[in-house]
């Protein structure tokens, strides 16, 4: 066995054991998440801070970081999904070297504090309780940038530019101000001129009642449309909805039955099937390897807003299916015309909670937080200056008035987990995904194949063109070989304004 | 630090870790039960697997070991409970040794082969099938008995009488010959006086559909009558009904409906939350070393019978709760008298297979594997003679002909599991609890306790008497202390003719 050989052993070992420990924290979220008794969370903690240790220890082994060492420097003899992993777990370990361990003591001590404060605060709608935590988060942030950015091999990138690569790699300001600018420049006026008006229809039905059991049965009609294998898949009902996967064999979904919404859990399933389906299509080889899963959030969220805006909110999806809605619904739909229903799934309204916003203006939810953190990143904005600044740009963008700062400034929890540079990935998501799309219906009649009744065919396209990698490409080398050019946002606002010029009627 | 002191620091050290790898487990084992996709089962065994080896080598590391050596060479310094867990420890240490490696990978091997083939045999009803595996499996038996009882330091059992302490700690085929020696005598004839005789009362009310949500709306209302704290437990639906628990902290129990059946389930939760209650209980400095759970199978059994069948069947219990049975199925119970319904809940059949057997035919299942078991032992019964044996002991004992080998022989899976000495545990379950509930009543009005609606008082007396000390001392001393005398059968005894001379009206 030559050294290579002996060091790619030592980090295939090393994953298996890493990726067993994984499982036992992925099945313990799970318990968590859908029901485990309340009072067993804090029992078990001790367990799991004791798994978590053994986990961290085996990470951190000189074994396994000298193995790393290695293959980094004999990358080019590695096939390209080993090397492009390995430049992966370089760069995490030289970023996590360059953190003090003060630096590393204090922010656990942050992230243990900051939670609680934040939930009260939000409950009181006080951002003045919230604010001297933030402050020591961003202040931590920016210590974090210059940490990063000092010495740096693989990157050069500065400032807010660090932490935006940190969600997306390679993705800085220079390419989301080109991205921000124009859905300024195109769809502020857009939307404007479509909240102007209201949509023509007999709103009787959105205040009728639509009991769990029966939206239960929708949803097992839409695992079969989806095409999301039973075999490798489960449906429950948690508080939020969410996707969990651990491979490409056990992807579990849930969501969250609303009865006076009939909207709600359809579109949240359809979103968290589209997360689902691209973890299920990672190919059996990339699986067993540490580049599994998706390529990242946004190209992780670009298949979720796919499946819920493109497809599950289409007319044909609608043609085709709505009868079955209205099956399992007889007396509170029997009645209803389908272009009534079409109406109310895409209705647009400027609200106050980016995540109960419709598609057209949610970007413009992500664009007053990124306009907000690279002012908080280039000092053109204090902690104290938040809340005016985040109602300011409402107003400016959505044109409404903020009444306090928790439907405000301390409606999102990012910032209090210290995820800054994370919200525009959201935007970018349903960016990509128009830009899929469009390279989607060059190959595929996406009408007729809505129209068959089964996502199938779109699927399989997906699954080649996309998903089968995981993240063993980065997201630009992924658009570049599936749409065959760069990242382009046009097809984003010519995606929007067409689409809802014809449902509001506007020349 | 003394070297006493250390070395029991690395005691309990080591047990975190290994509790830490047991919650893995049994969160894995609990997801496998309760619903996640069928298709991960396969995919995941290779970490179950690693986290498996990881977890062998802590429990079988040089360190871990010399710390129970020194600690069993220093016992008598220790307090009781670590005292008494020490020498478990010790035990199963030097048990484990005196198997020769080849044994170990030939056991494994069986075990892995024999139980595809006991479900094909048991589905065609075919004995000959797996005669050859069970041939081996005793084998093994024979060899381990030999291994075990050769320079035993801790006990002089030979023979048959090994297996059945490894399952009930100093329980010896002395003992379980008076146990059922008593029962041939004193229950074999009163059985025959009973099913010669038939029950009156409408049955038309068991041929009724009971919806599975209704069923569950009696299930939750179980749960507060047997005061089962909601914090600390779950109540699921699987094939078949279990409980599983990870300490004091976290017991999770399920139950199948059938809707067929209204006792079913019922019955079923109530034997469950027995067992759960005993986890509950134990107190949390014994929950927080390696001596929680219960004491034995035995011990457990007896507390789920306890609850299914001197509480869950009893008079009082059904003169309380009845009322609120009907008003959940005033269709199906409105018009049925609850003394017919009391009837329904304690009638007497002799039948072909154990699990589905009435309290009072019950153990005689158990003589006819436990005889059977003796023989196998000593050598006077051959594997091909097992099937006649069997059917000749259910004729002599339940006066039944046995009609072929799947509702025979092969009805159990434990014999596949390599399970021999186990089954006479239930049945020594169900006299303890007779033992137990005649301790009781000299302490609690039980049949004012029941009346009460709510089973604190008896609850209180079972923890404060049995349940608090987990399995920190052995069945025969908790016995002992809780009953003032050691194992008794003849409350058994009396127990059951005294109240099936009441329900059959013999005299």
């Amino acid at each position: 066995m030559s050294e290579l050989e002996k060091q790619i052993q030592i980090y295939y070992d090393t994953n298996k054991i890493i990726k067993a420990y994984h499982l036992a924290f992925y099945l313990a979220g799970w318990d968590s998440e859908t029901g485990c008794p309340i009072g067993t969370i804090q029992s078990r903690s001790d367990a799991l801070g004791t798994l978590s240790e053994l986990g961290f220890k085996i990470r951190t082994s000189k074994e396994y970081n000298d193995a790393i060492d290695y293959l980094y420097e004999h990358r080019e003899e590695l096939d390209p999904v080993l090397k492009h992993e390995i430049i992966g777990q370089k760069e995490d370990i030289e970023d996590t070297k360059k953190f003090p361990i003060e630096e590393v003591v204090e922010l656990s001590k942050l992230e243990n504090e900051i939670h609680p404060v934040y939930v009260q605060a939000k409950l009181a709608s006080d951002f003045n309780m919230f604010k001297p935590y933030l402050e020591k988060m961003i202040g931590f942030q920016k210590r974090k940038i210059e940490y990063i950015s000092k010495d740096n091999q693989f990157n050069n990138y500065k400032g807010y530019d660090v932490l935006l690569n940190s969600f997306e790699k390679d993705m800085t300001m220079e390419e989301y101000d080109k991205f921000f600018g124009l859905l300024k420049e195109k769809l502020v006026p857009f939307i404007k001129k479509v909240t102007a008006k209201k949509l023509d229809y007999d709103r009787e039905f959105t205040t009728k009642v639509y009991p769990k059991e029966q939206q239960a049965i929708m949803s097992e009609y839409l695992r079969d449309v989806m095409d999301f294998d039973r075999n490798y898949t489960i449906l429950r009902e948690s508080e939020h909805p969410f996707t969990s996967g651990n491979g490409n064999k056990d992807v579990r979904i849930t969501t969250h039955y609303y009865e006076d919404c009939i909207s709600s859990s359809m579109l949240s399933i359809i979103h968290e099937m589209g997360h689902g389906l691209y973890e299920l299509h990672v190919s059996d080889e990339i699986d067993a390897t540490m580049s599994g899963g998706g390529a990242s959030m946004a190209m992780h969220e670009s298949q979720s807003r796919f499946m819920e805006n493109m497809i599950g909110r289409s007319k044909a999806f609608w043609d085709t299916h709505y009868a079955k809605l209205q099956s399992i619904f007889p007396e509170q739909l029997g009645n209803v015309k389908e272009d009534d229903f079409y109406k109310y799934m895409n209705e647009v309204q400027c609200s106050l909670i980016r995540t109960e916003a419709d598609e057209l203006t949610y970007p413009l939810h992500i664009m007053v937080r990124y306009e907000i953190e690279k002012k908080i990143f280039n000092g053109s904005v204090t902690v104290d200056e938040l809340p005016s600044e985040w109602n300011r740009l409402y107003k400016e963008y959505l044109g409404i008035d903020v009444p306090n700062d928790k439907a405000g400034v301390l409606q999102d929890i990012h910032w209090a987990l210290g995820s800054f540079g994370y919200f525009p990935t959201y935007a970018l998501g349903s960016a990509y995904a128009a830009q899929f799309y469009n390279a989607l219906s060059k190959d595929v009649d996406v009408d007729k194949a809505v129209r068959s009744g089964n996502l199938k065919e779109i699927n399989a396209w997906l699954k080649e063109n996309i998903h089968k990698y995981g993240s063993s490409l980065d997201p630009k080398d992924i658009i570049l070989k599936a749409t065959g050019e760069e990242f382009n946002p046009n097809y984003y606002i010519d995606y929007l304004i067409n689409k809802y010029s014809k449902i509001y009627d506007i020349k």
